[in-house]
């Protein structure tokens, strides 16, 4: 296993990577993306065991409804780099598992690479939304037909890739992109049924970082993300080589899906984990500042906060029911229900915006204008800051103004935008998360219900 | 254990009751009451045990998690005074859990009332919201005193209680009234802190009832209400003697909110479950009646649907969570998770007019204006109406009429009003919802991880 | 001008309908489709002038912006058979001005009809949705071609006109059924573009009612729908011969949306008005419970009055700016503006059901469970009616009482669901007035406004 | 009348104000401060005439409703320190005009400081809210005194005033800060009820600014607020001496909210003209984004733009209505209806993050990811941007590139989390907003309304 410091180095291996124009030479020591790393790095240290052959537990599949629960603190320790390795791992078994039914794709690269990963220690980033062109048209029907990432040329020793994958968390910051097909294909676009695994520093691999951090000289004011964020990629592959041990689907556009839906489930578990804590996060941050307020005795402030806790409620009984509920595949692999799992990410999604919105109104204005660090420390300006951001005696100031901060960090700066609106589109915004939802309800049993109730017995001809 | 016809020849006992400004001298015969108890008769045959000794399934608490699971199901079997039985005696041992760890109440006359309910195999209904007068104003503050149910005299054999209880469900359907006093009270409030059970043909007990049943020479165009209604009770105790072993709390007002908040506990998970299976039925409504237009294929169609299936999994998640988090009392006793609950009864209320409206949008204009069976009865008419109710072909246009006429009967009418506001009113409408939720999440947790975040370490002075 | 009293006589006429599977053979006699006569034979006599030659107000159209803005609160006055035949009459209007631009119809029919509607003070209902069969097909598509009204025959001094229109109001009330064709139809529907005015007492029509009329012995706990209220009806064409002077349009189906749509904006201006009073009633029954409960002063109780009270201004905004944007045509015709009047129309809509869940929660259980007028007559109980339905010292009980029946009668009984389906569904569901309101929006100015923000010149090639 | 130079030259008076710890000495050549001195200066240019004696147009009192229905365009091509310079105006004659019935406060101080300030042209923002301390605490029941601004000290010549005002928008950028006292205060609260203008270079004012503008080397991805931010103001007042003629209001605390009150009406207006033409920009936005995807013709794409369009008709409609019935006083003076204004701002404030969300569902991700403009100039990555930006054919991939950037810049960056907070806090917070639209509803007339559809003569004794 690797050390944090090991981890580090590891990103000087030639990878091209940019950062708003200009070209990044040393990822770890880059004013914006360098924080970022420590953060994987960190994770590393947490779980680094020294003895030879020892395995991160995030690398090992569960095989147990309980193993998977265990599992899901634990996630919640790492930083999303590791996050996103994990379910680009439990989502290429789970494909593997369904390919293996069908006999298709390639099930053994997919074992193999597991295993070589495991043993390296590696760090993989998930690669799915396609540029699209026009989202009106199908891969095949693009004026550019590299609108969506496809085979250009094949060889015995491998195919050469060309297209690019957006919104890609954390690609400057793995060692592998695993490239998945976008969804369901026909059988024309058989070339843009490709999944396979490329190193971030193969040739022709170019990444474009966008990111929320905060600039500026002095961010402390942003207690979060000064220290937590985390870039995402758009990510170009200019005819770039995969060797076949690496390609897990090659063609046979009838399982291109398999990996989306394998993935989409993964993700979208990851999600709810998340979008649970984050909800109790946010009420956590209204209660402290409607108490350093002095106003936890009005009614509407009450109100306010019991819809957020609700909503926190809520997202975590979906959590629960999809881990209570969780399937065991014949081949021995578990996975979380899906219905819970999609009706919770649609519920979080669809609500996270009023969350905000109630915790804004409990907070002031203050959350837009509270002083920074430096007008704290400011001789000139600091005894002011102290005198009038003091709310209900007992609360020090400070402690105020650090609240104020941390909520302005978490939902009203960049940070927040990016999250309102990742919170709506990861897992491919609310349309496609109500389809998901729909298909795997029960519907047979609602409409017999229904039809006893209306006292029918036979529907249709 | 009775029978179903043993059970109606009991409620002819001298009991006073009223339909409408009229007295009800025999409620199996009344054309509107009649059909009610029905109802209740027909589960006591489904779970008769002609063994002596038998006892009801549902008169036996629960002693794990696993048995409250299994007791689900069985309960929606039963009709709603059944339910409501069980929920009052579950409550009352609840309460008794509660009042002998403080030593207070009558926790001895709690068990015997138990164990002779329990071989009697009566039905017993809940009457705890008193009339309330004045609504700002507390019971001993009232300008006429019995606004709140009280004692108004006391022997040695027992108490004279004086007032009454509105919106009880079922109250002309059971042997007897379980008087329980509203949550919380003050010191001074002594006299109103009464919980005892009085027969309901006990003298001075008199019940005016309210009934959302459809009226009319020929209801058949009500599928659901024509034989499932339940009327409620305005139930008035006029200086109604109660002997003492039927006296489970008379003083002591720091305790008379336990049995409100043990009741309300029962009632809330029965509710949640009622309202599970009812959002899945209005799914199965929306989809039928999406098929039988010719719709299911329609966008705008398939997201309402969607949103109803969401919600529908969302409570049932909710129930999954209050089920699987069951608390076992150091007593042995079971009851489900309190927060999860209280949080998705809310979920439940507050959305459920939406899904409706979502079904009225779906189902279209002749849910209201649908031909009656009359109509299609008569061979004037009889050919118009399957002539013109045909939808898509393949579903017969009587069953067309017969969903129009169920989703009316659910949704658009009478039993409909009273079901959207029932939602919204049982446990004390959505203000009370919140604050119960809001009493039982661990804000503490939420405060210690919006702490770490924002970087601070001790809060306050 | 009719009087009221020759108006009931002329329904006598031989009209064919009937009510849940009887037919009605003298409506005014009848016990419940009898009141609902009664509301229009009010009106007859309320606007009647007994000078030879004089013309209801209501039959003669605005000419100008401020005309049509006194005509709003006459036409509050009127009821709604009445309201009906106004809106009849513009959309016949508003369509013969826009046939007459295009050079097609029979413009000289429709100005005849007005001008004989106008002089014998007939009543008119407007017959717009048909039976529709498979609604995922066109009409010349459905298995039974008669899904859609058609022309089956045509001679010189006429056509023979075969189908049904559903969800008619009053049609039993009135004396001319105005058949129009629904929305766009394509170049192969030919047969289907038909709009004509058909007398209710032609051979072939036949009608059957339905109704959210309260029923019963006693319905004096209905205090406006006992008597208010206005059967709709499904009419039969089963073979009706239309003189040609009837006839507006007879194929040329690219013309036939033009009625629909101009029926539409006058609909829905009609029912913005309604809606606008609707809101402000319930905030009116809302504030009077609320002070009879003595909760006036209680925090969330104020909150969703302030709700309802915004909803119900932001309605009377839409209406004020429809009114003040009025568009006069060519020709002198006036019309309110197409946008706000849609997009009132589907915030009325959109957000009725969550006022009536704050009305409900305002108010508490007793809008569902008040005892009756009955019981409060009966010696026996009135007595305890009066004793505990007391809330507030200064509100007699009895008000207290008549409020509940008057909530639970407009929006918690069959008339509430009826009018809670309504609000969704006239006008074509949510789903079309979104459509409408978009169509009207200024789409161009709005992203003209957003190029020049992104400082992008020139948008496409 | 000032030039845009002269203003900016204006700005050098030797006030004290402060930037993330650091005092600015010379605000125009601020790095981040500088631009917005920039759009006041601008506006200064924009409305300039050379003619001495000249007054702008935005410093004379409307005297009509059509006057007022005028001004509104014109001031949004103002900048926001001129529109705030006119709300304060507005709002000191408002006052006047109250205070003159009243026979309170120093009226003529207030005339001639109006008349001053038009001929000398400045700029004034307002100073509402205090720091508040415990906000559950009146003025005089604070640990320290001056939590609210008050008057510390008073003699022949003037006052002393003490405190702070917080979250004043431009603070550093006009010429005066107009104190108000905060809504109503009681009796003892005498010295807290000071009115009075303050210049900005007063000694013993000093301001620490907060500002949402972008940070970092190059901020042309920032397309509104790289040229368009306005800093806010932590406004402290420490011991500053205030001239008699400048004091428009000392003790009389009964009159205190006149101030408020006028300023909140005046601010209301503008807020609700700015919310008008804001959600008109993001329907322009979502529409040339869903262009610019190809998705214009998807169902729910053009659900969620309808939905957009109708809330921006439904705020003009409030708008409309405000200043259709507009009031004018006694006195002449003309102000906007005071119930469309505050319901028209709650609805704005209620439902934007609602309609952002959809913005963002109709965006997709790149709204988040989309390279910078450095990324398009850089040779080794702009073909890359070209070629995988590109989305529908017509529409150059750059011009998607900048409607992305543009949507993030107002909706999901730091600026579009100070829009949505301040959105709902901005006149106090939706529930402060709820009180006002509640006090201004004519609810007699609903009461009677209800009153008689229940058939109630006489309500209460």
């Amino acid at each position: 296993m690797l050390t944090g410091e090991e981890y580090l180095a590891s990103l000087n291996d030639g990878r091209v990577t940019f950062f708003e124009g200009e070209e990044v030479k040393n990822i770890p020591e880059h004013p914006v993306m360098g924080t970022a790393a420590q953060l994987t790095a960190a994770t590393y240290d947490r779980f680094h065991n020294p003895e030879p052959g020892a395995v991160n537990l995030l690398m090992t599949p569960p095989r147990s409804p309980g193993d998977l629960r265990d599992l899901i603190p634990v996630l919640s320790e790492a930083d999303i780099v590791t996050r996103v390795t994990f379910g680009s791992l439990m989502a290429l078994l789970t494909a593997a598992d369904r390919l293996a039914e069908a006999g298709a794709g390639h099930v053994d690269a997919i074992l193999g690479y597991h295993d070589q990963a495991k043993r390296t220690d590696i760090r993989i980033t998930e690669c799915i939304t396609d540029a699209k062109g026009d989202r009106g048209r199908p891969p095949q029907g693009q004026t550019d037909p590299d609108a969506y990432v496809r085979v250009v040329d094949r060889c015995d020793e491998g195919v050469v890739v060309r297209g690019a994958k957006l919104h890609i968390t954390g690609a400057s910051y793995g060692h592998d992109l695993m490239v998945m097909p976008t969804k369901r294909m026909s059988a024309e676009a058989g070339d843009y049924s490709i999944a396979c695994a490329i190193p971030v520093n193969a040739p022709g691999v170019r990444i474009i970082n966008s990111s929320y951090a905060p600039r500026g000289e002095d961010v402390r004011h942003f207690p979060h993300t000064s220290h937590d964020h985390m870039p995402d990629g758009f990510v170009v592959f200019d005819d770039v080589f995969v060797p076949r041990d690496r390609v897990f689907l090659d063609g046979d556009p009838q399982y291109a899906a398999v990996f989306a839906h394998s993935l989409g489930l993964w993700e979208r578990i990851g999600g709810v984990s998340q979008m649970t804590r984050n909800a109790e996060l946010l009420v956590g941050f209204a209660h402290l500042i409607a108490d350093a307020n002095g106003l936890l005795g009005v009614a509407h402030i009450k109100d306010k906060l019991a819809e957020m806790i609700i909503h926190a409620t809520m997202l975590r009984a979906g959590l629960e029911a999809a881990l209570h509920n969780a399937v065991v595949t014949p081949q021995g692999f578990v996975h979380p229900n899906e219905l819970y799992t999609n009706a919770a990410k649609y519920q979080g999604a669809a609500n996270y915006s009023l969350m905000v919105r109630h915790l804004h109104d409990i907070a002031g204005g203050s959350l837009l204008t509270a002083p920074t660090i430096g007008d704290l420390e400011n001789p000139q300006t600091g005894g002011d800051v102290r005198k009038y951001m003091q709310g209900r005696s007992g609360v020090p100031a400070e402690n105020r103004l650090r609240i104020f901060h941390a909520i302005r960090d978490h939902t009203a700066d960049a940070y927040g935008g990016w999250h309102a609106a990742t919170n709506v589109l990861s897992g491919g915004g609310l349309y496609a998360q109500r389809i998901v939802a729909s298909n795997h309800f029960d519907i047979e049993a609602a409409r017999a219900m229904a039809l006893a109730d209306a006292g029918i017995e036979h529907w249709s001809a």
